[in-house]
């Protein structure tokens, strides 16, 4: 059995090629909530549905997000009737957030919500959220000091805003989802996919008792930077590392991985910080990181995997 | 000022028309809110919203229901997934939905939900939800004895269980809705629009004041039947007359809503009941009553209104 730690992207594209090399029903994907987000009355899971529509073969590969062959009636409508339409939810999408919002309505647990969603959607791979407490990723600007919501800041704000703080509210009373201490101590391998480190990892490690586990697992534990020569391949984490006081570049995300993983993966652009890598007490493999096909993502699985390192 | 109470398709035709006779800042709707639901997180008003799409102009005149350019994508992707979708929400549909429900969760009464979307879809009339405060209409069946919410009994069953009983949820602890009271009280003309007497109009009245005031206004008060010839023109107002005791008629209708309105207002088909409703003490007045086009729903409202009678 194989666990996966998950923001969006990154992690998604790492699920879909791990499950072209072994079955999925071994892999189980536990997957940030912190930036989940009620609109519209709605319930919204962003990196569970990221990680859902690319397993199932949904997602938009033009984009980078959301369902193929999207359409935006509700939206175009409600920006017509001047309603917020600045996280936008496709027609498709909507039947996701529609159907998670009744199961929760109706006294699901997120866990369960997400379970019936994956089986609807085909899924075979174990998804389990977090937690299903609510654990909300708030940021502080740095010029204003004013605190937003996260998908505020990144997608309203188009993650624009430099940041002083990152903070994950509730993650203190929040308790582990069901399933994902047991799923880290009866892992065979743990994979820190390829994620934003502070706002994707970070809420994950924020429950207490997802870190202890994790760390107990470190000679297990693998994890794939998200920066690659010194710039991420999608999202805020070069900005926010370098906000935070962090070297952008793969050592500032190995500093930050040494106590939980004993295996680095770094691409090979990098292969020049592999000594550094090594000098934090870890092991260093340098390969493909950049996922621009299911080949490299099937190819970097199998390095994570340990079958072809 | 003219106040009409009002339920769903028949009162928005009624409404159509008397806007073409009249401005429409002088016209305040009481509408019916028993019929509300939440549905997939959604809050919904059947009855605000099938006013408001008609005197809008954005009714689809084709199925008699919801908005006219409608799509399903959203509904249909629901189904794929095993979701409830036994209440059609249409793309657009939704867009007003996701609306008022995010108005709602950031703290707006339903009546200024409902003043923002009039206000976005351009309606002059002053349309007041009868109250704030949640009223569920509530139905328990004659064979089973089961209680059903009102949409889960009117679309789901599709009206087909016969009733033992109905009762309004929340009525006693609700109260009239800002404006409605002083609405009435000053209307040169109040109008029973033609609804369903006891689902549309009779949450209306259970809020404790607006029956009251509507009977002080007895002079003013001109009811429209919603019952034709023995049959109601749309939904089960037939059925239900017959189920919970009252007469399937002109009659039947004049009896509940003698104690409200001076005057009563039935088609030409009914003229031979001209009478009964006179014994009734009320006066009658026999007109085309079946809104088929414009110019008769025009010509009901200036029946109504009292400048053709």
């Amino acid at each position: 059995m194989i666990v996966t730690l998950c923001g969006g992207v990154g992690a998604a594209r790492f699920l879909a090629g791990a499950v072209q090399i072994m079955d999925p029903r071994e892999i189980t994907a536990i997957v940030n909530t912190g930036d989940d987000l009620v609109l519209h009355g709605l319930s919204i899971s962003p990196d569970l549905d990221t990680v859902s529509y690319t397993l199932a073969g949904l997602n938009n590969t033009e984009t980078g997000w959301g369902v193929t062959g999207e359409s935006w009636r509700a939206m175009q409508r409600l920006g017509d009737l001047g309603g917020d339409a600045w996280f936008a939810l496709g027609d498709l999408d909507l039947a996701t957030h529609l159907f998670r919002s009744q199961l929760l309505a109706q006294g699901l647990t997120l866990a369960e919500a997400t379970n019936a969603l994956r089986r609807a959607m085909g899924i075979e791979v174990n998804l389990l959220p977090m937690s299903n407490d609510r654990v909300a990723t708030k940021v502080t600007r740095r010029d204003t000091g004013d605190e937003l919501d996260f998908q505020d800041y990144f997608v309203r704000h188009h993650h624009e805003p430099r940041l002083r703080s990152i903070r994950f509210e509730g993650a203190e009373r929040a308790t582990p989802g069901p399933g994902v201490l047991d799923a880290l101590r009866d892992a065979t391998r743990v994979v820190i996919a390829p994620s934003n480190p502070l706002v994707s990892l970070g809420p994950i490690l924020a429950v207490p008792g997802i870190a202890e586990a994790l760390r107990a697992r470190r000679t297990e534990t693998i994890a794939i930077s998200p920066i690659v020569a010194g710039a991420a391949l999608k999202g805020p984490a070069a900005d926010m590392l370098s906000d935070l006081g962090h070297e952008v570049s793969v050592l500032g995300v190995a500093r930050l991985y040494a106590p939980y993983a004993e295996t680095f993966i770094i691409d090979a652009q990098d292969a020049h910080h592999e000594a550094g890598v090594v000098e934090l007490g870890m092991k260093c493999i340098v390969t493909n990181t950049v996922m621009e096909t299911p080949q490299i993502a099937a190819h970097l699985a199998r390095v994570a995997m340990g079958d072809a390192s």
